[in-house]
């Protein structure tokens, strides 16, 4: 009789075409990149095609927009200005590229980088964040399907007027997916410093678990949520395209097979549970306008203004006020608090509020499970742990799949172990 | 009455295509980089149309070699290894062009990076040492008539199989004569840390003067004598396509304009004289193979085995032996030494010598003029000028015009003054 785990051996095991993705931790020098390439040797040996997507190594995107932003800063107003730093930034990839390509060379493999412009990845042309519409891998494809293993430079690809793009920070684990949609991979690795994705961050909790298996709509839930594992256009991707992923770390034995996390069908996953993770988001602020005239299209006038300076809303609250008016609350990433305030500051005429408060000391706790959409109880069961530990609730938002409470920052970690108890997480089941 | 200058002034003041060159020291980090600008401004300015050729900022490609050789150490036997060097050494002069790109917008001018593949650069497949076959540039030259400064990444370009490929070392100056070239353009100036070239190195004799003019076979002499201003490979390429060359100081005001160097054909040059400049090469190593027999084709043999090892001899010598059969003395580049002595080693059977005898301590001092062809005596005041401070001559070779002495190493600095004067070429005339 065979278990789930020899199954999933056999099925990983048959000959086919796979792509390994290795970030920037995981090729941070040369070392790291051998201990890459060992990873890159054991799928090799097995009779797979292999194709490798990898970033620069860590800290070498950081210097090059520094660079960039000393010779250029950057203007919202001047696309060329974009065009430029992806030709700059680009090169940390292909450096990594073209040195883990040596590495496999070494070691007696046939191998070669593949730059963007060269797989050929094709973007867009919003240089800085494009998005890949198609990945021609014809050429690419037969190439791993002789035993050469491709190493392809990631975060970059070739834009409309063969000028480099850059899919934004995180774009590695986007081209690895791409590429393995558009080669028809059986699956993906995301070798990565950790080993997995966690029912929530092991720094916070210590009863945190590595789970098997996590559904598309849950990952994305997660990345959204402040999960730093995977970013979140590559998890869209992987559920669009159907692509098998695996996250798992790039700092353990080469030899010895580590299970990592499949992301996958909810479909496959059979024993669904009602909150898989529980998460927790520091990167949040609050605005608080009091005293916002109660007339119909106030509010839809104030979002109108903040979208059109790009800044994204999360959650909103809306209270009456004890003077006169409404009371208007609303969350976004700490990181656009300062374009938010501007936009409310010089349209305080037109918008006719008394007075504007600012909030960084806050941030969002939330449980994720697609479990939630057959049970009920879910929401209770929070707001009684959180109660139990007297942390109050500033705000709530909820999906399907997900349900998310505005905390004091204080209080964060406190609430995430509570939380991590009280949906059956913890690792010692039923101990503190 | 037009003085000559005024002349000179005139010819490149009007509209025409003209190409610029900063090497590493010149971009070696943002703030050289805007200092560049200033000199590519002027230009623009003017109303000319603009290409720019930029090396690696200074130490960059160093560091990337560096990589490399600790991913995979080079192997004569593997090309597959030169292709990825490639395409991370190349990654240094793509930084560059789009950081002197993103300075160049802020400063208000349109402009653009272009990388080797995009110019496009035609290179053979000579990965690592890759030569120029044709820059098809009519693409980049429409888009610099229109006003847009062109940013090219120096040193590289597009190999058959679209592949990354490098031109070795200096090879910027390359990529900017044969853009000028390919541009039709009316000049190239070449921006580097000395402002043009001088009579001798200015660090050996304070007496050393600029040259107004070279022609372009002196400078091919001088280059391969080891005066380091530009790269013998951009000087032969400028003469074989009459590309006018000017070697000047990025380290100057770009406010005022530095006259430099004009490298042009010989007919230009109305005051020639019989020796322009005297050169010092220090990296020369000697071989003396003694008692080698005597028979016809032995030094055929001996000379066939080290080109078969990738040496190149220069001077040679032989000369009787006091036991039997004869001696030979030949020299090469430092860093050939080892492999001419691993060569020689074991073929010491074959060849049948007693004893071989190595020698670094040896310099090159050369004297260099298109003067001679039209001139006697030449040699003949060198000899006297080192006999007099009672230099030995330990070897002479002669082009038609150079003639060329190998002495102790000590002597180097000593000869090359009295050679400066002997030649009149002091700035001082008469001094001493």
């Amino acid at each position: 009789m065979a278990s789930p785990v020899y199954a999933e051996k056999a099925a990983f095991d048959r000959m086919a075409r796979i792509v390994l993705k290795f970030g920037g931790t995981s090729v941070a020098d040369v070392d790291r990149m051998r201990r890459a390439a060992a990873f890159i040797k054991r799928e090799a040996d097995a009779g797979h095609s292999v194709a490798v997507a990898v970033s620069a190594m860590a800290g070498e995107t950081n210097r090059l927009v520094a660079l960039c932003a000393d010779a250029g800063p950057p203007d919202p107003a001047l696309d060329v200005r974009n065009v430029e730093y992806d030709a700059v930034v680009a090169s940390g990839e292909q450096v990594t590229s073209g040195l883990v390509a040596l590495i496999l060379q070494k070691l007696g493999y046939r191998a070669r980088s593949w730059q963007g412009w060269q797989a050929p990845v094709r973007t867009d042309g919003a240089h800085g964040k494009a998005r890949i519409l198609d990945i021609p891998a014809e050429i690419l494809g037969e190439a791993i399907d002789t035993g050469e293993i491709a190493v392809v430079a990631g975060f970059q690809g070739i834009a409309p007027g063969d000028r480099i793009s850059t899919l934004g920070r995180g774009g590695s684990d986007t081209t690895a997916v791409a590429l393995a949609a558009a080669l028809g991979a059986e699956r993906c690795d995301i070798y990565t410093d950790v080993d997995g994705v966690y029912t929530t961050d092991p720094r916070i909790s210590k009863q945190a678990r590595r789970l098997d298996k996590v559904s598309y709509e849950e990952m994305l839930e997660m990345a959204s949520l402040g999960a730093k594992v995977l970013q979140t256009r590559s998890v869209e991707l992987a559920m669009a395209h159907k692509v098998r992923v695996r996250v798992l770390s790039s700092f353990g034995d080469p030899g010895r097979a580590s299970p990592g996390t499949v992301i996958c069908d909810e479909d496959e996953i059979v024993e669904k549970q009602i909150v898989s993770a529980v998460t927790l988001s520091k990167d949040e602020a609050k605005i608080s306008l009091m005293g916002v005239p109660d007339e119909p299209g106030r509010a839809s006038m104030i979002f109108g203004l903040l979208a059109d300076a790009g800044v994204n809303i999360d959650m909103i609250v809306q209270s009456p006020s004890r003077q006169s008016g409404a009371n208007l609350s609303f969350t976004m990433a700490d990181s656009e608090l300062p374009r938010a305030v501007e936009t409310l500051t010089l349209a305080k005429p037109k918008i006719g509020y008394d007075q504007m408060l600012t909030d960084h000391n806050i941030v969002k706790v939330s449980v994720v499970g697609v479990g939630m959409r057959s049970h009920t109880g879910v929401a209770s069961t929070m707001f009684k742990a959180l109660a139990e530990k007297a942390i109050n609730i500033q705000n709530i938002s909820t999906s399907e799949i997900k349900i998310s409470v505005l905390i004091a920052a204080e209080y964060g970690e406190l609430a995430v172990r509570a939380l991590h108890q009280a949906y059956g997480l913890d690792r010692s089941a039923g101990a503190a």
